[in-house]
């Protein structure tokens, strides 16, 4: 069994992230999930300057979201970001975003990064020896 | 059988919208997606302010979003906007979208929206009689 | 003699904040000093939502920025924000960025907002009696 | 006398620009000058990508921003951006910015930008041989 990578961040909602509405446009989630992932990074040592000084970028392939609850400016959110092991040459990450006053899920979603080479800009169809190192590290697969 | 409802809008990547690796950051594809709605509903008459002046909010609850090639600062866009018909109490739309030069599809995506009434910010279970009226008028489900 | 108010803000650049020169875009450092003035209004209770409540919305009228030296991806801001009295109707807050690493000055700046009757949208031409009260708990003018 | 070196853009207000009270946040105003600028230098091949060609890059140095009436969702702006003649290693640009509808001044402003090399990112104390050039064909100063 694995051990689940995961940390939580806390973002402040401001007010220019607000629509018309009052609300959190719905866009600016994936900033929400930009702040987890590098808080994750930060914790388990894989932010995007660490993987660009491996010779990698990681662009996001797929991203997925499904809003719960409206937030608003002034709210504090928590963003739990899990990492979801994987065979394939990715990195997946989940999240699930609560407001922080009342622990209600008010988002979760899905992110799927590949890897290329920073140079030559190609899509790397096997796990680089970094990120495998990495993996064996935290034990995870 | 029932008519494809579709519009194409054209989006020149700022370059505030691309990143440090040069690219247009994921994020701003939501953006795009949104220039994509709102053309959409130019045409057909389904603008946020058209839904606004019935009374209702159409919350985005599920959004996403498949990157196949990057865009860079200076391309052109073409957002392909489709109406997905449903009998729920939803609006369904997908995207494609083209790098105007090439014709290349760059990104694919989808999002669901639902009502709520303005003011008093209730979930519709049902479609709205406007938005049936809607669909009667351009012969959708 | 015054007392100087002034509260200092830390922020992290983020990734999406960057444009392709790998520079924060000029237009994000207006973000900035709106993290600067709520952290300030935390201190001294004059975030917008306390000013909200009060019955009054503080538009910004002006704005500038002077910018030194360049902020990066990953970087630490520092943000410094000043109250600087004015007999007039309005408030008036002067920036001082620098990188939380060198201690070097990155961008100076400054902003000034006038007070709209919430309700009525009504520029009010004399200090709301909120407002004096506030100058007066913190010995200002 | 100098030709007036001018061009007039016209911009769609997004939803996800506007705030919370309804009115475009301030911030955005600094992507609407960018727009302005870009539309100038279209006309008179001064477009980023024009310069970049070039070998540098023109990073802003200082920009402001007088707000006089507010945007909302949906309106359509006029930004007109004027190149204002200097002789220093500098451009100068100012902006009026316009309510299409109501042809009101909605904003004014100006930014200021240096030359950097490209490769090199040194700040240029003497006018590039290209913008000098630039000038000529134009016939300002």
């Amino acid at each position: 069994m694995q051990p689940v990578l995961s940390e939580e961040a806390e973002v402040l909602v401001r007010f220019n992230e607000a629509d018309p509405l009052g609300i959190v446009w719905h866009g600016n989630y994936i900033r929400y999930f930009e702040d987890g992932r590098e808080a994750f990074g930060a914790k388990y040592r894989l932010r995007y300057l660490d993987i660009f000084a491996e010779g990698y970028t990681v662009p996001i392939v797929n991203v997925e979201c499904n809003y719960k609850r409206p937030l608003r400016y002034g709210d504090r959110v928590l963003v739990e970001t899990r990492y979801i092991p994987t065979e394939a040459a990715k990195i997946r990450f989940e999240y699930t975003l609560y407001n922080a006053a009342t622990r209600e899920v008010v988002c979760t979603g899905a992110s799927v990064q590949v890897f290329l080479d920073k140079e030559a800009d190609i899509l790397q169809l096997t796990v680089p020896a970094f990120f495998a190192e990495w993996k064996k590290q935290w034990g995870v697969s």
